[in-house]
C-alpha cells in the first residue's frame, strides 16, 4: 500500500519515518520544515531505536503529491478545517483515511467534509514531539489501535494494522466509539491538567490531591462514554492510565507545549466536543467544564497579547 | 467599649485605624512591623479618605495588652492555631471576639479552642491590603456585615455596629451561617481563580467564558449553602457579586496576595472546610473540588522549592 503523511511532526513523523525504514512506499508533506528535510532528511530519536531517513520523498504541496492507499493525518485539530484541500490530491477511489489525532468527533466533522471517503481513527499510546525542523523525539511506549469508522473494506484495516506491526509499531483493531473515549481517559485529565497547573505528568502524579484530581477526571470520562452508549470503560482502566503514566518519563503531552509555545490549543476537540456530546445525553462533566473553561482564559491570555 | 486588634493588616489595620481615628479606645498587636509602627505610625491610604495615626496603643506581645471588650481578629486563618494565646490575654468576663476572617469554619473551631468566650464572625465588603510595613491601601468598598455566632448580649452586638457605622464603617447585623455563605459566594470564586489562572477580577470577568465559569461555582456555593440550611441565597445575589465586581477597582484577592508572595494559602477555611460541609449534607461542589485541588498543587509547588 502507499501512504501519504498529511502533518510530519511527532506523530507523521514518527509512524510515516518507520513504515519508510521498513521498506513502505511512504510519501511525506512538510510545512515550514520542507527545505530543512531535503537537505537534511528526517531524524527520528526513538527509544525504540533511532533512525535517520535521508531522500525520503517529500512535498511542500499537497498537489504534488500521488494517490495513495492510505493517508495518514498527523495534523493538529485546530487546523481540521485545512484537512479537505490537503487530503483530496491523495485520493484515490479507495483511500483510507487514518486520522491520528486527540479528540472526539474529528471522524463526524471530516466525514462531511469528505462525504464518501473511508476514515478511521488512530489512536497512538506515545510520547512522540518534534523537537526542531526536521528532528522527532519519541520518548517512551509507541502503540497505536485502529478504529474504523466508515471503511466498508474490512481487510485494508487488517493490511494497515499488519503494516504496522511488520514496521515494529505494534498496533491492533478496536471498535471504533470505544477507542475514542479509551484514548479521552488519558488525554482530558493530563493535557488540561499540565497546562492549567503548568507542570508535566511526573510532577502532577507526585502530589496525591493532584493524582485525585486526575482519578476524578478520568471518572468523569469514563461515565460521559457510558452516558453516550460506549461501556467497555471502566475506572479499572483508569487506574491502570494512572500506573502507566507513574512509569513513563517526565513529559509534557501536546496541548503543554503547544501553551509553551503560545499556539493554539486543542481545546474544542479535546474538551468542548466530548463535554457537549456527553451533556447531550444527559450526563453533566463537571470538572471537565472547569478545566475547559481555565483552557479558554489560558489561550485568550496569551493570542490576545 | 475598648478595642483590641489581633493582626493588623489589611483588614485589621483598616477597622481597627477607622476606629481609633473615630476616638475610640483601641490598642493593635503587630507582629514583624512593630518598630516601624512605633517609630512612624500607622498610615492608611483609603479611597474613602486617607489619615495617618501616630503614637497609637501598638503592641509586640499580646501578653503586654489590657483587656478589651471587643477583640478584633484580622488574622489569616492559616494561622488559626495561634489565637487561643494571642486572644486570651485580651479576655475579661464579656469579650467578644471577632473574627473578620474568610472562610466557613472557623467560629466552630475556635469556640473549641476559647470556650465559653463570646464570638461573632465579621463578613468585611472591602478591597484593602497591607501594602508596606505600617502602610494599609484601602481602594473599593468597605462595608462590615456581623454575625453573633455565641455572644448571648445582643446589645454588644448593636453597639459594636454602632461603633462601626459612627466611625464611617458601614455595618450592619446578619443571621450568622447566612453572612459567612453570603461571603462566600464571592470569596470562593475570586480567591481561587484569581490564583489558578494567575489573573485579576477584572481581566477574568472582562473574558466571558471565564466569567461563566465564576457564576458556575457562585451557583454551587449557593445550592451547598441551601444544601446545609442556609436559603437566603440565590443566584440572584450571584449575579449582583458578579456586577459589582466588575464595577470594582482592578483587584488581587488576599489568597492571590499571598500566591504572589510565595505564602501559605487560607485554601482549608475558604475550600476544604465548606467542600465537606456541603458533602456531610449531600451537596458535592464539583468545580469547587477540582480549585481546590489546584491550589493544593500551586501551594505545594512553591513551598517545597
Amino acid at each position: 500500500m502507499r501512504y501519504g503523511v498529511i502533518g510530519t511532526g511527532g506523530i507523521g513523523g514518527y509512524f510515516g519515518g518507520k513504515l519508510a525504514r521498513a521498506g513502505h512506499d511512504v510519501h511525506f508533506l512538510f510545512h515550514s520544515d520542507y527545505e530543512y528535510v531535503k537537505q537534511h532528511g528526517l531524524q527520528v530519536n526513538s527509544c525504540r531505536g533511532s533512525f535517520h531517513l535521508d531522500g525520503l520523498n517529500a512535498y511542500s504541496s499537497a498537489a504534488d503529491m500521488p494517490q495513495c492507499d492510505v493517508v495518514i493525518v498527523g495534523l493538529k485539530t485546530t487546523n481540521e478545517h485545512l484537512l479537505p484541500a490537503l487530503v483530496k490530491p491523495l485520493l484515490n477511489s479507495g483511500t483510507l483515511v487514518l486520522l491520528i489525532q486527540n479528540g472526539i468527533g474529528m471522524e463526524d466533522d471530516v466525514q462531511k467534509m469528505l462525504p464518501g471517503v473511508s476514515i478511521a481513527a488512530g489512536l497512538a499510546f506515545i510520547c512522540s514531539t518534534k523537537i526542531a525542523p526536521g528532528v522527532i523525539s519519541h520518548e517512551d511506549l509507541g502503540r497505536i489501535s485502529i478504529g474504523n469508522y466508515s471503511c466498508t473494506d474490512d481487510s485494508k484495516i487488517e493490511r494497515l494494522v499488519d503494516d504496522f506491526n511488520g514496521a515494529d509499531i505494534p498496533a491492533d483493531e478496536m471498535e471504533y466509539s470505544e477507542a475514542r473515549w479509551r484514548k479521552a481517559v488519558w488525554n482530558m485529565p493530563f493535557n488540561g491538567l499540565t497546562v492549567a497547573l503548568e507542570t508535566r505528568t511526573d510532577t502532577l502524579l507526585s502530589f496525591k490531591p493532584a493524582e485525585q484530581l486526575c482519578r476524578d477526571l478520568m471518572r468523569e470520562v469514563v461515565e460521559a462514554a457510558s452516558a453516550v452508549g460506549v461501556n467497555g470503560l471502566t475506572m479499572n482502566f483508569a487506574e491502570k492510565m494512572i500506573s502507566m503514566t507513574k512509569g513513563m518519563v517526565p513529559y509534557s503531552p501536546s496541548m503543554k507545549v503547544d501553551y509553551d509555545m503560545h499556539r493554539p490549543m486543542e481545546i474544542y476537540y479535546l474538551y468542548t466536543r466530548p463535554i457537549a456530546e456527553a451533556r447531550k445525553a444527559g450526563y453533566v462533566m463537571h470538572k471537565m467544564e472547569m478545566l475547559e473553561a481555565e483552557l479558554k482564559f489560558r489561550q485568550y491570555s496569551y493570542l490576545k497579547a
